[in-house]
């Protein structure tokens, strides 16, 4: 994550979470709930996900306070088989919702070798790869698919924003390597990212978005005036489409023209549906020989011969998990924006700000 | 399908069933196993996916003649839980250990909710969509993800080819539309697209492959020269790696430097990898609940307002039900060349020829 030059402080880790927690106290969340939500929103930003940690703590409170998500959810297995789960999230907030569901799903992978839990009234958890790399500690393998909070893409041919831009993770657990973790919006961009280049007051590079004649729309405080970009054109519109009938339709979840823009509306119940998979690894092979095979996949194309110019070959994962070593060592980069929002939500709260 | 100018001439499906069915008996398999595998990649021709069909035929003829793949393979569990299993292929026609593999998902999925089953020892299987299409007579989403059997990717920044075109498919029943069935290779576009545009004497589109040093190719017959263009850059290199984890490494299947490349090798066991996997819709909503609303998620995106110069707004599956419909009553188009192969295949193997 190159730094912008807008960003001029750096927080500890520690420092925000302890923040966070008193906000989502603040506001009327169990302490114990606060704290974990609190973990996994700084959890998104130690990995590089700005767009999907404490920046989107104002908007969380400004929902609670709106009466549009619950504090004090009653979480719960709306139906069950040995193997599957239907998660009823109560419209609690979406980390604490998932959380739940990550852990049923790796319970019904301990007993019949696989777990799929299906979430609605779910609410926005942040980054995908969160939950699908909970599952890593159990040797398991984790897939994560959400429909997005706020609908920025049209069916493939259309103009009508009727999709998200419903993001995938997987996780797969390796041996001395770390594991992969991909996580991925289906659209070119996540719309997180144009929000913080707006923030930031950066342009947005071509192929982000076009607008509704299909021009190029690079200015981000424009973004309403258009859309993104599924990736692979069609395809990108069926991944979407199909991870959205899979995390919201089959859960009862809204999905297309259902969903609440939760950036414009704070008070209706987002009704968010997700999608967690557990599979255990030990099922199929040892742990061990399928930990060193994976290990030996990305040796081989990290090893591989690169492109002119070309640095080195990444895998997935591998730079959120470089940034998660830079910032947890070097503090959370913030800009003053976003510094001086928080500062005044900490005030309107009546608690303690963030250290200067 | 545009028919392109060298079509001369339309097949009835039954003639084609009968005439692959007759070349398989010829070399070696039982008539029932040669049957189902006929019907299959006659399937493939029907639906429009004319790289997958009885295109390959010869090929499989040459594999079966080489000793690369054994006629009277014993398919069978190697591996189970209530709800997983690791299916082993014994080197048979890859059609028909995905046939075995997608029963013991829906058995799984009926008992538990959910069946996920991994091959190995599989064969090149022709389209991604026919399997998770099998569940949907018994109301189960389907979703299947296979390693390719050549590799026609580098991973991203890379020049080696290391990736296949590691496709997804997913099968999503509806009421009274018809079911979503997506199919899509990883890549921009199939290497069988690849393969039909050469036989064809066609050009490729721009941005279908690149070559080593990154410039635009698109004579197919310099296919050999570059690689595919994976969708979204490094996102489809993302997908085509974890798809390869799941469906190849987690089996004990070939992935990566492993895989044999089937255009080129017909000796050497091609171990291929597959996954199936069976979602019994009645353990999250009534079935007919779910039907209803994949239909609504249909309608509200068919309907919905169209960017300026495009006719209708397809969803996935939608075109290949149309070929199939219109090759179904009019025949399946088969160009010159292909007619002419599969005339002397049929001299070759002393058999009766297609009807001309």
């Amino acid at each position: 994550m190159a730094q912008s030059p807008s960003t001029h402080r750096r927080l500890q880790s520690s420092d925000l979470e302890v923040f966070v927690a008193r906000s989502l106290t603040a506001v009327g969340l169990p302490a114990s709930d606060a704290e974990q939500a609190a973990r996994l929103m700084i959890l998104a930003d130690l990995r590089g996900a700005d767009g999907h940690g404490i920046f989107r703590l104002p908007q969380y409170v400004r929902r609670i306070r709106a009466g549009g998500m619950n504090v004090r959810p009653n979480i719960r297995v709306a139906r069950e088989t040995e193997a599957t789960a239907l998660v009823d999230g109560d419209n609690g907030m979406g980390h604490l919702v998932m959380r739940f569901a990550a852990q049923v799903a790796m319970d019904k992978a301990a007993h019949a070798g696989i777990g799929w839990v299906g979430v609605r009234q779910g609410n926005h958890a942040g980054p995908a790869a969160l939950y699908a790399m909970m599952l890593l500690a159990r040797d398991m393998i984790g897939i994560y698919m959400a429909v997005g909070n706020a609908n920025h893409m049209p069916p493939w041919g259309g103009v009508e924003l009727l999709l998200s831009t419903n993001p995938i993770a997987v996780a797969i657990p390796a041996l001395e390597e770390r594991p992969i973790v991909l996580d991925m919006a289906t659209s070119v961009a996540a719309y997180g990212k144009v929000k913080t280049k707006a923030q930031r007051g950066e342009q947005m590079p071509e192929g982000w978005m076009i607008d509704a004649l299909g021009r190029s729309l690079t200015d981000p405080k424009r973004a309403e005036e258009g859309f993104l970009l599924p990736i692979g054109g069609y395809k990108g519109y069926g991944l979407a489409l199909v991870f959205g009938l899979l995390a919201g339709t089959l859960n009862g979840a809204a999905f297309g023209r259902d969903v609440i823009d939760f950036n414009k509306d704070d008070k209706t119940p987002t009704n968010t549906g997700q999608v967690i998979l557990a599979l255990d690894v030990a099922r199929f092979s040892t742990v061990e020989t399928f930990k060193r095979s994976v290990d030996a996949v990305i040796r081989e194309m990290r090893n591989s011969r690169k492109m002119h110019g070309v640095e080195r070959i990444r895998l997935p994962g591998e730079q959120s998990h470089a940034t998660w070593l830079e910032r947890s060592a070097a503090g959370i980069p913030m800009n003053d924006t976003l510094f001086k929002d928080l500062q005044r939500l900490a005030s309107d709260l009546g608690i303690e700000g963030l250290p200067s």
